[in-house]
């Protein structure tokens, strides 16, 4: 076996190192994945409750470090203290409220039904998958990070995490796993609740680990796809919830046209928000035909006059490169500006594409990771119904309708209710909200698991399984099955919704 | 292309022909998805309460072709008449069953969030994925035939189904889907809402449909993982719910052991049922050395004196060289008896294996598909612990505890729920009971999907993908998501439950 290269985050502003990280070996892998095996009963076994409580010592914990952790995250991602300050409240807010969604206990989906002398008794409850491996994403170094959206709701589902650092941001991730790993400890968590690896290779070895249960991953379609095919190779196959990036749609019908201005302003802001790095970003555009659209947005661009530093080398490398790609696919650059800073720079354009070239299979429909958006003009409505019919899966799009009746609004929104995961109105779908009823996820490819949401109360529910206990007396069952409730969760009892008693 | 040959169920009390199936051409698939799809859009309109109409008038017409039905099944599949009878009195319950669950709405899982001045309004609701199609298993003919559970729960989840006839029996297949093709056009549904194909080459091409959405499959391991990989090399991956043959421990404590003749004799009564053709069967039994609970179960077996006639030729051969497999793998034959009626006939046997033989990859643990049972004696409870803990993942498992007080009992029930998808205390996994609660799945490989069941409540949540709308106007949206809840769904409204008024 050759020894790996370490990993060495960058400052994108310069381009020199900024952490360097020596890949996890082996047998510190082992070490690892056996830590959190031998806590993953201790964390099944308490109360959702308990769980919540270590889960806010870790945003507690994390909210005493926050100027450290924005000034490391701002060294090795560029994004700036501002957004960086803003992200890290989200964060603390996120892990806050899957533990108190947690300790709510729906996700917990308790069933009893009480039989009868045909029928035995039978009770459903979930229960924890085990060890969950969490690969974040490069563009959101704290909400999907170490501690990120993943992280605290496998937590606080109950499963044991390993976090894979990204090498994007090493100083950032093991600065957030040091921090949790000791709230964790003095919050009375067991030990091996959390773990960080590093390295390609051992990212690898960790979904090939037999005890392994689930992966959590956000970044781009060869990284997810890579992992799925991965888990899909095992012995035991394991469920891999990767969230892709996908071309998201933005639709005009010609009433909501009467904004146009308006949205126009809207969409510069959305489409450069984070400099493009959005797996929400708006990619493409289908505004009626004489609306300029285009040159409206490209106006907004050149007022906004970003400058666009990226994450990494590769990511600022792909935006030059998928600009190319769009023209050979039949788009022209309205306006290109930008990527003349130092580092890691790229250019923000707007690109118009004829209709007829927005098809599946085409680069049109395939990501550019940055801060670039396409317009297509249609004549009619029709061709837009017929064009999202075929558009591919996709994780949020836009509908922008007139304010009042509009004959447009019922049957596109019906047509993009089957091709995406979440649909806004007259609004944008960077910065997905966390609600609970939120939806980060959408039909294939834009993730591996199309029911499963990374963003809300249901993300939780990745990570549990059904199991039905029959004919059980309730002192032989866990507390999660019992009918005497000591948890207080709502239940369906013999079909109907019970708030917390005893059922 | 060549022609495939045309396909023919058998009696299996003679192995004569009973019907014959020229395989669906490849512009009668075409014909038949392109129905599915016009009727996809019109299923996932109307109002669940609307398809449970529709589904109760297939059960009442299902229940009026009764006597003709079982003659049919009971020639093709020789399970009896009074199994026949029951099968299909039960299979008439499932679809009034998925009925009424659809209706009650709770699989739709409505949430409301309000929103305020940093947070827009979203609601998520679940959407019907589209058509789906609905493999279904040898062994019911009824209850997992083209109309049982996959093909009820689908339909009532608002999905067109078209199903692939089973070659075991087309006679009663063809007939079911005329029935029932029959009473969802009189009650209104749209035409394309429920198809038929025929042939193992339709079969292949149906999953690789670029318009299908889903695949429900139950079966053996093989048949299982066969569409699973066609289904992931497709362009667009489609979920395959694949409920699959496992070896269902039996874990029988020392103090469970002061009623050995009780358990020998419910066990002797499962492991026959329906031959042994149930993939709930149970497979191994650990009971404490010294119990002599092979003798035991081999004299109550000798008591019943089974001669069973198999689904197939197949199943048949499958029998006498699973037994001579499991020998191989170390086991010894107690008693083998039956194989001597006519037809395709196969043994029934009762087997003992030493403890350390029980191990993952060994043959031992591998599906005998018929009355065939292992028993496993252990020293201490320890090793029954650690045996459970290297089970491969099965559908369901019994519990035999003492009646009182039994220190065994938490520490089996923890580890059996972390390997299956239902317990069973002092009682029998065979005959999974329709309720609510119901889990019908369980582990890799037991079934493809962990997290899905395919009998219960939940069997129809397979068949949805949630969907979130943001900053939606009540009026621009479809009745399912709307607050003034026109179809009077439960929902989580601002996290706190709402039984069916407005949200």
């Amino acid at each position: 076996m050759t020894a790996a290269a370490a990993e060495t985050s960058h400052d994108p502003r310069t381009g020199l190192p900024a952490t360097a990280a020596r890949p996890t070996r082996p047998e510190e892998l082992a070490a690892t994945m056996a830590g959190a095996v031998a806590a993953a009963a201790g964390l099944a076994r308490v109360a959702p409750r308990e769980r919540a409580g270590w889960l806010h010592a870790v945003a507690d914990a994390v909210e005493t470090e926050r100027h450290e952790l924005v000034r490391l995250a701002d060294w090795e991602t560029a994004l700036g203290t501002d957004r960086l300050h803003g992200e890290l409240g989200r964060t603390v807010g996120q892990i806050r409220f899957y533990a108190d969604e947690a300790a709510a206990g729906y996700y917990l989906r308790v069933e009893h039904d009480t039989g009868d002398e045909q029928v035995p008794s039978m009770t459903r409850v979930s229960v924890p998958l085990g060890p969950v491996a969490v690969f974040g994403a490069s563009n959101f170094p704290f909400a999907f990070g170490v501690l990120g959206h993943d992280t605290a709701s496998a937590l606080a589902a109950g499963c044991p995490v390993v976090v894979k650092a990204h090498p994007a941001h090493l100083g950032v991730s093991n600065h957030l796993y040091g921090i949790a790993r000791d709230a964790l400890a003095a919050a009375g968590a067991p030990a091996g609740t959390l773990g960080i690896v590093h390295g390609f290779e051992t990212g690898t070895a960790l979904v090939r680990h037999p005890d392994l249960a689930a992966v959590a991953f956000t970044g781009s379609q060869s990284g997810g796809m890579a992992l799925w095919r991965l888990a899909n190779d095992r012995p035991v196959v394991i469920p891999v919830f990767a969230e892709m990036g996908t071309v998201n749609p933005v639709v005009v019908t010609p009433r909501g046209a009467s904004r146009i201005d308006e949205v126009a302003r809207g969409l510069a802001t959305s489409f450069t928000l984070g400099n493009g790095q959005y797996c929400t970003k708006p990619g493409l555009v289908l505004a009626p035909a004489g609306s300029g659209f285009a040159a409206r947005v490209a106006a907004e661009l050149r007022r906004l006059a970003p400058d666009p530093v990226m994450l990494t080398r590769r990511i600022a490398d792909g935006v030059a490169a998928g600009i190319e790609a769009l023209r050979d696919a039949g788009a022209t650059v309205t306006v290109r500006l930008g990527g003349e800073a130092p580092g890691w720079s790229a250019p923000a354009a707007v690109l118009e594409v004829p209709l007829d070239r927005v098809t599946a299979g085409s680069r049109i429909l395939e990501e550019v990771f940055g801060a670039v958006v396409l317009v297509a003009e249609y004549d009619s409505p029709e061709q837009v119904t017929d064009t999202l019919a075929r558009w591919p899966g996709a994780l949020a799009a836009t509908l922008v309708a007139g304010s009042g009746e509009d004959p447009w609004a019922a049957p596109w929104l019906a047509v993009l209710t089957g091709r995406v995961g979440r649909v806004v109105l007259d609004g944008w779908t960077t910065g997905a909200p966390l609600t609970r009823a939120q939806q980060h996820g959408g039909p294939w490819p834009s993730t591996t698991q199309p029911t499963a949401t990374s963003i809300g109360a249901r993300a939780l529910e990745r990570f549990v399984r059904p199991v039905a206990y029959q004919g059980f007396r309730d002192e032989l069952l866990p507390p999660v099955a019992r009918r005497s409730n000591p948890w207080s969760l709502p239940c369906r009892v013999d079909g109907a919704w019970v708030e917390g008693g005893a059922a």
